[in-house]
């Protein structure tokens, strides 16, 4: 993605060949500062308070938190501490999970001396891998918006997002923005509803800034409006990303996202979710109840950060002073309320049959089916 | 309602016997202000920047407007401008025509030189009236409550509202809070959800504050949060106010609304309204599509005021730069996800049935009927 002429990506192997580049995803879209990650600790500090965030670009963040590990102890016990730590720091996304899994069963055959060398070529790969299937996603959901878009006569396909499941989720492209990437670029006209995602306000600002730097025309709204502008007609389609998403369809998305998908159902608007399947926990029979939800510091709620006048930021509280807060970071939109799934394989139903369509391989574990 | 062991309402006539105090409420609970109103501008002003709101309290300040106008000049002419005037400040809350009904009604059969007198009665008995409306709400919520805490066996009843529909937004007692003021003064254990209320946070600013100052436990929450606590079963009962309520039982009220309604909805948990008679619009058969929804400032949603660490105030600006916003203040939530009416009549099912068993009077010509 170009940020001011430059093509980004969200993380890199920087030039010493062993540290980690990031994009400090805090004080964006105030700032656009890169951050080095030197070891295992600074990939996990910069999971944890979310410097990367994002399913898919925590799963790379995770690959090469083990890259940074084994540059300096390649040990069975120094790799096991490391993924114990990265595993730990965020319970809701099973990106985390799958990438630490991928990790351990590329290097830990080898030993220890050739750790190394190995790992980062995976962690290369997963990244790699990640962008192509960001790109598939994308291609897959295209024909959704230009359907709309002729439904509409060519007139401007309105989309509805919460949250940012952009590139700077990903590794490149986005989950849920690439489709409307990909749509802008087909020359189809489209306008995004942003939800502006309270608490971290992701929406109005990670994925207003990137809406912007693409030249995709967007407007931001409170969490509160998307249903108004629903029943109005105003919202032709909503499209959002997923954490973790149960073999029979449940996802789990930032909080909020079950929300707009009740909404949907309500005014016949349909609802899409883009995932990679890294995200997919077949493991999981069902979402609901069962898929860890993230609770976080109250202060993301009674406390923001923002630009005062001259430019420079400042934190304010914004609670009544001694009311405290709750934050629950994710909640589960069940299947029903689900219209597709939209995959690096192609659309297919939010169901066990649907995601089995198209990752028919599975078929012996998904769902916690009892192998007999 | 008492601030700092002081008895306050929202609406005073001043210690001059002609002037209009109030509390401003931009700047609460920062700072806990009154502000005087000397002529009809002053009210206008009050109503639109929100130094008072909440349907209730506009329609109380409105007739007030009214007094001031008829200090200065009780013409005809004069009369006139300043109910058009007030009327224009918010399109979407009905009380405000209502109490301009009832001024221009009560003052206009008299000559210019007696109207002061009369108008000033009229609105202090508006006051009066809102007061005894409030509190009589809170006796009909009570049970409601109470059956909740008799069904979880004298656990905590948790309670979901949005908004500010407190004392602060009615003269004294508030229409969704006074059941829960009521509940907790009977001894009934409550714990309050408090939504946020994006994007001018008049439940982490407002509600919480009067929670707090009446000792009631309460948690501030993202608007995002609430269908995620009713899904899993850590919320009882929902009790919003509203700002119009159709002859069909349809309500708008605060922006995301509707959202928490569908929850409710979809999770089995009752969901309630507060109102007094003067919210309800007996011209409007429904209201989805009909009740004009007023479009706030952008900069509502792009900036927000709160709290440095020195405890002054200051302003941020929280959007990607160059990102517009949209800002609808309302919706509309359908009858048909609305649990019950609590009225100061009663409570009754939300439908033209239910709210003519309450108010039978109306039967000639609620919903719009035409009558032979």
């Amino acid at each position: 993605m170009n940020v001011g002429g430059t093509h980004y990506r969200t993380i890199w192997l920087d030039d010493d060949g062993r540290s980690v580049r990031i994009i400090d995803q805090t004080i964006l879209p105030h700032r656009f500062e890169t951050r080095v990650l030197t070891c295992v600790d600074d990939a996990v500090e910069a999971i944890t308070t979310m410097r990367v965030r994002g399913a898919p670009l925590i799963g790379a963040t995770a690959a090469y938190g083990i890259c940074l590990a084994l540059n300096v102890d390649p040990s069975d016990q120094a790799l096991e501490r490391a993924r114990a730590s990265l595993l730990a720091t965020r319970p809701t996304a099973v990106n985390l999970r799958w990438a630490l899994d991928e990790m351990m069963a590329a290097v830990s055959k080898h030993p220890p001396e050739g750790r190394a060398l190995v790992g980062h070529a995976r962690a290369a790969a997963i990244c790699e891998a990640d962008v192509e299937t960001c790109r598939r996603i994308g291609v897959h959901g295209l024909p959704l918006i230009r359907a709309a878009a002729h439904r509409k006569r060519g007139k401007t396909v309105n989309v509805l997002t919460h949250c940012n499941a952009g590139w700077l989720a990903t590794v490149d492209w986005g989950t849920a923005l690439s489709p409307i990437y990909h749509a802008h670029d087909a020359g189809i006209p489209v306008h995004v509803w942003v939800d502006e995602t309270r608490p971290r306000n992701q929406g109005a600002l990670l994925t207003a800034y990137e809406l912007g730097a693409h030249g995709v025309p967007h407007t931001i709204i409170a969490d509160n409006a998307g249903g108004h502008l629903m029943q109005e007609g105003r919202v032709d389609l909503c499209i959002v990303g997923t954490d973790r998403t149960a073999a029979n369809g449940d996802v789990a998305n930032k909080i909020g996202t079950y929300l707009k998908a009740l909404a949907a159902k309500d005014t016949g608007v349909p609802f899409y979710i883009g995932l990679p399947h890294s995200t997919i926990d077949w493991s999981l029979p069902e979402g609901l109840g069962r898929i860890p939800i993230e609770e976080r510091s109250a202060r993301e709620v009674t406390e923001i950060t923002g630009r005062l006048a001259d430019g420079s930021l400042a934190t304010v509280e914004i609670n009544a002073p001694g009311s405290g807060a709750a934050n629950p970071a994710f909640d589960v939109t069940p299947a029903r309320l689900v219209t597709a799934l939209i995959t690096e394989r192609g659309v297919c139903p939010a169901s066990r049959d649907g995601l089995l369509s198209l990752y028919p391989e599975r078929a012996a574990t998904a769902g916690g089916a009892i192998i007999p």
